[in-house]
């Protein structure tokens, strides 16, 4: 990875030399993966042109798919119609789909008219199915068999077809109507003697997932049986097609990626490498939904504005009432979150995750607040404000322990997102609860403080 | 898994009846990862009395393997030595040595003298690795052959001994003293002829870890060139052993969660699950170290106590000032920390990143102070106060940006985890900036105010 910048150098100057052939033996060196790493660091035209090698090369398909899927709409824009159509003819069948995915929505018809048969049907197929459903993400290449053929059979075909089928570990055992009857492992097949039939090889009735499920669910199985490839079905168990673990493996990261930004209210298209403006406008709204709320809070200050003139350091622990139950808010949240993504809720009851969270803040909070009322006093010397600071600190970390655990279970069972948005819901609720206490509290406590 | 509790009932009540026979007869029909979930339903007792049905029906090991990592501990805790000894026995190697280290350090030792031959050995082999290693998560298992090898003894050698290797997708090709040479994928081997050698049908030169690099790296190689596994091996390119793709998922799920806790604050043993008790001390010190930096910003705002007790209004804006930079900072902490932890900064330059956060400081801050600086005017009419509100939001904004970016990437470049405690360094930063600017302009424009 260090050599990337040498690498982009080198090519750079080749480009620029027009010696394509001298470049075409410096790139197939290169690992696809490696390869797509350098596109990131590209002009449009070198863009463009570095394409066109790689796909009179041929390896145009497979160091494409390895481009990160956020860097691709980029390179993507700067080609031809006519070109990402030849492309996608010569890639996976999911590969080719995800592409389709990453175009703007405008040009995928134009391109998708410009691709050849059986491609196009293929890929208007995917199409078919929603996004990040576990259909969408699925490739149709499968190596089928049906029960009675033998292990020689079984063999011969894969020697003659093999190639076809990425990174396959598992044959599908199917019936005459594609209902998908079992799986048998490869390592299986080659231990068997060569007159087996596949329904004794066979594991029958193997975990499916069904089109219509969501990827993540997807992933979860996988991740859950150890599997290397899951097989897609329809509500009848027909077999429609695999998920490999490769996908897996970027449906997990994506989806954790996804949930860390929406607990900041960040767009999955606001990269690092995104460009400035993109970022600008993709995070302006959230942040107005950030200054409704933090306006919210000032307003709840605002009542109090007489009680604060009286005794100004009130203003002065504001900030650490609320500071501190947002953060117990938070910790709450973060745990609930993960553990909702993770499926650990499925080994601990709700109710007791519920508790524990309450108990936590009500813990924390009784023996933070004293710690605060103590170096009050020991600052300011008001035993009055020092009570006050106790109990509002108390009942706003509670508050923080509660709804960090409460929205996201809230937003689950209404159908949405457990992280989205729940970090400010939380921290709103903090500070207004923070502020409305502390203040409320010393306002009812003030002929006491003179 | 809506049937775990069905099963839980089930379970409870066979165990209670000491119907054992029919019990093994339901845990034969439940796949490993479902029969694990159960365990966390159990009681101590139920718990040992389950773990000894399956142990008899030699389905202890690859159930318990299927514990999530989290409730293993408090599985061990209440079985016997002599118990876990035979269960390790039983286990693959790499599974058997996580189990070891989930183990509190002083049950370790005599847990593995009760271990027989040759286990033992392997185990306090494994125990040579640093956790979180390379080394620490690699099986030993792994299928070799010999360059000269044919297909049809390389066939052979499966037929007698593939069932030792889980879910092998690969042949190793080693020389006599174990370099690694090269990796035959299973479905070459069966579609060769059975004269063939390995040196003709291996892929030479692979990927590979060494036994020492972080586990991380490991998983981001897997992911990377979407391998089904990943050979291990030390300095001089010996086989050591490999990494499978299911081991890869979990490291990438621990590893996630992993960031998500430590922005927080939170410690990886504090789960949905753990008991309440726990998750309490374990937040204890991160709450007082959030009240030490609440405390500073506290300080910073009775510098300022008698601007506050001439202008009430500022004390109702001081929170929005705060909050947004905080808000706004958090943004680019959470995108800066998911690029480094997805390797994204390869694809941009650490320059570009951080100029980036520092102009999407500046337009947010500048747009939306101005709005705040609007909203107040028409609440309360004052411009200066205004113009204090824009000023202060467009300059707090942009430290929180410039904090964003450059707190992760500080802690990375000395060597420690870049999500480590930077939610609570960015905000302190916020925080004190945001007071200090607030009220100091306050300050010195005072005169205007009145």
């Amino acid at each position: 990875m260090r050599s990337t910048k040498l690498h982009v150098d080198a090519i750079r100057k080749l480009l620029m030399a027009g010696a394509t052939s001298r470049l075409d033996r410096m790139l197939v060196r290169l690992r696809p993966a490696d390869l797509a790493n350098l596109f990131g660091e590209l002009s449009p035209g070198e863009t463009r042109a570095l394409v066109e090698v790689l796909f009179t090369a041929e390896r145009a398909g497979i160091t494409m798919r390895e481009l990160p899927r956020e860097i691709l709409p980029e390179v993507l824009e700067v080609l031809e119609d006519q070109r990402i159509a030849k492309i996608l003819e010569r890639m996976e069948p999911d590969d080719a789909a995800s592409f389709l995915f990453a175009l703007d929505e405008e040009r995928r018809g134009p391109v998708l008219e410009l691709v050849a048969e059986p491609r196009q049907q293929e890929l208007r197929w995917h199409l078919l199915y929603p996004e990040e459903s576990a259909g969408s993400v699925m490739t149709p290449r499968v190596m089928v068999v049906h029960p009675d053929d033998t292990a020689e059979q079984a063999i011969d075909m894969i020697r003659k077809q093999g190639d076809k089928f990425e990174a396959a570990s598992y044959l599908y055992v199917i019936d005459v109507d594609r209902h998908l009857l079992g799986v048998v492992p490869l390592r299986r097949l080659i231990a068997a003697s060569p007159d087996q039939p596949m329904r004794q090889l066979m594991v029958a009735d193997p975990v499916s997932v069904n089109a219509w499920s969501d990827r993540e669910e997807a992933a979860a199985i996988v991740s859950r049986y150890n599997l290397l490839s899951l097989p897609v079905v329809d509500e009848q168990l027909h077999l429609l097609g695999i998920i490999t673990v490769d996908d897996v493996i970027d449906i997990i990261q994506e989806e954790a990626t996804e949930d860390f930004y929406r607990m900041a209210g960040l767009s999955g298209e606001d990269r690092v490498f995104s460009p400035i403006g993109r970022s600008i406008v993709k995070r302006y709204p959230w942040m107005l939904v950030n200054l409704g709320t933090a306006l919210l809070a000032a307003w709840v200050v605002g009542l109090f504005q007489n009680t604060i003139a009286q005794l100004v350091s009130l203003a002065v622990f504001m900030p650490v009432v609320a500071g501190m139950g947002g953060n117990g808010g938070i910790q709450a949240l973060t745990v609930m979150t993960r553990g909702i993504a993770l499926g650990e809720l499925e080994f601990a009851r709700v109710s007791h995750a519920f508790l524990k969270e309450l108990t936590i803040g009500l813990a924390i909070g009784a023996g933070v607040g004293a710690l605060t009322a103590l170096l009050q006093y020991l600052w300011q010397g008001n035993p009055y404000l020092g009570l006050v600071l106790f109990l509002a600190m108390t009942i706003t970390m509670i508050t923080g322990g509660i709804m960090g655990a409460a929205v996201p279970l809230f937003l689950r069972a209404i159908g949405r997102d457990p992280a989205m948005a729940a970090g400010v819901i939380v921290t709103t609720f903090t500070d207004v609860v923070g502020f409305f206490t502390f203040l409320g509290l010393a306002t009812l406590m003030l002929t006491y403080f003179q």
